[in-house]
């Protein structure tokens, strides 16, 4: 753990967060400056800042990068339920790609609708009304994730 | 094999592309409307349209998931080396979230430099001004994938 890091803080509970998911390996929880309504990020609890920055060949680290990743498919597919439409997996390595925060995250963005666009990936731009809106909505992931 | 399907037809050898990796499960080849130099697919031979259409809990379905990321992170780093700076992973389900071939494909699109930015996500944005340059810099990657 890297006690200067968010999302480590995060991972250990330190700091609060709106829980999709957890289990020994990766943490789910609500963005707080969602891009779209039940914007969520993935994140492995061990600290990695980058792709960059994984081991090659580690049997350990690539048990954490499966279920990294399949638990972003399951929160992806949750959300396409719970929303409808369809639903975007980003992540971003380095500050040229976006990344603020400095731990290996994916973002799990609903996309509600099905006509075809270009998706906008600004930080914030769709912000909960109300603690109940944002609790709801993590409610709606949780259950089409059981 | 989805015959009316580009990236069926594109792993099956039936439509040419520039390979940047290939196995059993999975092919990394350049997009041809990059939004950056380098921009890369990386794409599951067997055909799903989107995350939603994942069977749950099969182990050979689960493979070539693992799979798929895996070759998805390799290709990642190997940006980020032969590029500099950071690179984004990008997955899009259905037309609401910008997906306009219906075969699921992870977009690598490499980002040079190191200046926090909010990333553009514009296809075509960096076409290549040759044939030449275009596969110098998929042996670039190649490179860094070996």
């Amino acid at each position: 753990m890297d006690t200067n890091c968010i999302f480590c803080r995060i991972a250990a509970g330190e700091i609060p967060s709106t829980k999709i998911y957890e289990n020994d390996k990766v943490l789910a929880f609500l963005d707080i400056s969602p891009m779209e309504r039940g914007h969520t990020l993935i994140v492995p609890r061990r600290h990695w800042a980058t792709m960059a920055d994984l081991p090659s060949g580690d049997p350990e680290t690539e048990a954490v990068m499966s279920e990294w990743f399949r638990v972003a498919r399951l929160v992806c597919k949750a959300a396409i339920k719970a929303f409808g439409g369809g639903a975007n997996l980003l992540q971003c390595n380095g500050p040229a790609a976006g990344q603020t925060v400095p731990h290996l995250h994916l973002h799990v963005i609903p996309r509600p609708g099905t006509v075809e666009t270009q998706p906008s990936f600004v930080s914030g731009a769709r912000a909960y009304s109300s603690d109940v809106e944002r609790e709801a909505t993590a409610e709606l992931l949780r259950r089409y994730l059981r």
